[in-house]
């Protein structure tokens, strides 16, 4: 890599290269089948160089050294034929990082027929234990990654690891009902993947569904399940804490600082070093060093997260958020592995004490939340009818609201969390609410 | 490729070994300068293999010859584990093909300087005419492709094609007015692409854009832009021809064959050799020679689509549309290259013929259609209102209806097509429609 940093001065005032290698097997089920069983794996070379203030981006499918000197020469082809960024400092410098995580071996060469093996394990499990059970979907994944970032400043970061998930999608059909498709997930950094629980979790459900209840209009305590919860925040809220959006004014966190914006019972931190992390980093994509970022502690909005371009932007330090899109090549602003801290009662205990209101597993629409002021319109499917301490069916409604009014309404979280592989790692408890307004369907 | 079939016989009773090998370069454009440049290539290999009535599917990322050995292992262990799929009678046969395309050259080894220096030209002239837009985004690619199909009944088909395209994504700002985005394509098959024309067409509704007016209730002439139809048959219409959907009952066209579908103006045909088509193909994704197929003739409906699994479940011939999806492997029924028939009046004229009523550029929402029943609702924006014959500004209204109904209504074609490379290809005129019920916004 020296090398080729030294070729890419021969260009640019400053010059950043970064190599991802990953390999990953993964299977899909279809209709109680296994549909598909896949092995992976490509090398990614990024090269970010920039000569006069003008920014050159090249991405090439490669990491051999005619190909990537290559891509040097196409980046600063690039570089010159754009304007000069007038906001633009410098690459990052290196900094303290954390150990090392030891990634699970086990991992790195890992074979499909592993994940075949889980996944059949998982449909036979589902359909003897409810004949009326169809597994519609789902699919499983072991991945690895190195990743090597460099840059003319002296950042030089080399990441191992490795992360395997599992999921089922199940549809019951009972005489005239059928369920609404019901997934559960689980993920880990070791290969002792939970097939049966997550089969059993997603059973229980589909019983659940089976009843099916109408919904009114009404005020009523509402669970949020961990796939709710993670979609709707990454949606409606997880922007907002983006140094970027401070700059431009499109976050309403801006004269939040220090502030309560949710319950007391709240605490969200972006935390890449925790146990249950299924990706832990010790750099971000840019090679600047994570750390745990607290957001909202006890609900009082703690502060934004910043890439390096931002944060010297704004004459701040970067947080260790910049996050590489390996599409595009870019660097934006993100969170590595949201944990919303848990508490101390479970679900079980926390639905006993509700008389009336709902469990909701599912929350479709999220993605059309507006993070510029929190407001979210959402579908609550499946959700899960309580009545006087237990779910006695489910049920569809609408939540129309807005994501900080909802937070100061939280009453509750369980023991339980859940790692949510999806969009972005979200580790998360069940998530109770008082008085959510809801309109039936 | 003859080797490894016999090996995949030593497992299957039938074997299928699809090959697809990918060059591409591309480049990305955001705010005004050249984002990203980037050059990718890979091979994927997909293994699909019966034995005993059971389907085993393996996908590498590699055309090695032991890493195939091992995929179709990996297969086989794969299928002895599924169960038997009682409908399957056997992979397809060779048949009659169409000659050969030549490709273009000059796109296999195309350089992404080509569309860097297309990228800036098309921000130059564009921002010289007009210094109140910004080119919000848009991007360049070009494509290589080679495939090679093979089975165990005799089927052996390479194919060779590139393509290259381009577009922009423009935004102006005047004053308070700040138009949607606007967008305009072109797509080749050679590196002929008409930066200027795609410019010049987004500047000429950014203009109209600028003046902004109020929409309401009523019954109007629309005319329908390319992006927009291709847009709304792809979810709306499209799926109805699939043969898979006539065996399962869920098309609106089970007992529809040779009754009149749409207006007589509207003739619908997938022809993947048509000349202006970006990937002419003589076989499909499972080796079947591929053939025009009329869908819609003068408003008459004329026929299903099928792959080899469907027709053979059905007792018909494959229409050649078995589509594989690279990142699944698997054969499913797709159109190739869509052609709405065009027709002798130009944009201008249609334009100039309506008294009042709307052009309409953009469609969203359309992907939330019903193929089913063919109902859809849509936002439509931008749209540019016709007042006596000339456009006068741009709104925003909702239609909500049925495409099957729309297509009764179409009652002009225009002169002029444009060859839509999103999602699918469509090839398709401006379509006009009489009495087109809007809700103003």
């Amino acid at each position: 890599m020296e090398e080729l940093i030294r070729f890419g001065e021969k260009y640019f005032d400053e010059v950043e290269i970064a190599v991802y290698r990953t390999r990953g097997v993964g299977v899909s089920i279809e209709l109680n089948e296994i549909s598909m069983a896949a092995v992976k794996s490509r090398s990614i070379t990024v090269i970010r160089g920039i000569a006069g203030g003008r920014l050159g981006l090249a991405v090439v499918d490669s990491e051999e050294k005619e190909e990537v000197k290559r891509a040097i020469e196409m980046a600063y082809r690039m570089a010159r034929l754009n304007s000069r960024d007038e906001k633009w400092v410098s690459l990052p410098e290196p900094g303290k990082y954390h150990e090392p995580f030891k990634p699970n071996e086990e991992l790195r060469e890992a074979s499909p027929d592993v994940l075949v093996e889980m996944a059949v394990r998982g449909i036979k499990l589902a359909r003897e234990k409810d004949p009326n059970a169809v597994v519609v979907g789902g699919g499983g994944g072991v991945g690895w990654e190195e990743s090597h970032v460099v840059n003319s400043h002296g950042i030089d970061v080399f990441q191992t690891g490795g992360a395997a998930h599992i999921y089922f999608e199940l549809v019951g059909r009972k005489g005239d009902t059928v369920t609404p498709g019901i997934f559960e997930f689980d993920a880990r950094r070791d290969l002792n993947l939970d097939v049966e629980g997550v089969v059993e979790r997603t059973l229980q459900k589909i019983q659940w569904a089976y009843s099916v209840k109408s919904s009114k209009n009404e005020e009523v305590p509402v669970i949020l399940g961990p796939w709710a919860t993670a979609g709707l925040l990454y949606f409606a809220l997880f922007p907002a804490f983006s140094g970027e959006r401070l700059v431009k004014e499109t976050t309403p966190l801006g004269d939040k600082l220090g502030q309560q914006i949710a319950s007391e019972i709240i605490s969200i931190a972006d935390d890449p070093f925790h146990e249950l992390s299924i990706s832990p980093v010790i750099a971000d994509g840019e090679g600047v060093p994570t750390r745990r970022n607290e957001l909202i502690k006890k609900g009082v909005f703690r502060g934004f997260v910043w890439d390096n371009y931002w944060a010297k932007v704004k004459g701040v330090e970067s947080t260790g958020n910049g996050v590489r899109d390996l599409r595009s090549g870019g660097i934006s602003i993100g969170l590595h592995n949201v944990v919303i801290e848990n508490g101390r009662k479970s679900l079980e205990e926390m639905i006993s004490e509700i008389d009336h209101g709902y469990l909701v597993d599912g929350l479709q629409g999220a993605h059309s939340s507006n993070p510029d002021n929190g407001n979210f319109a959402v579908t609550a499917n499946p959700a899960f009818l309580i009545e006087n301490g237990e779910v006695v069916g489910s049920s569809v409604f609408l939540i129309a609201g807005n994501i900080y009014e909802l937070l100061k309404q939280a009453y509750e979280v369980s023991r339980e969390v859940t790692v949510m592989p999806v969009m972005q790692t979200v580790i998360t408890p069940y998530i109770a609410f008082e008085n959510v307004r809801i309109a039936g369907k």
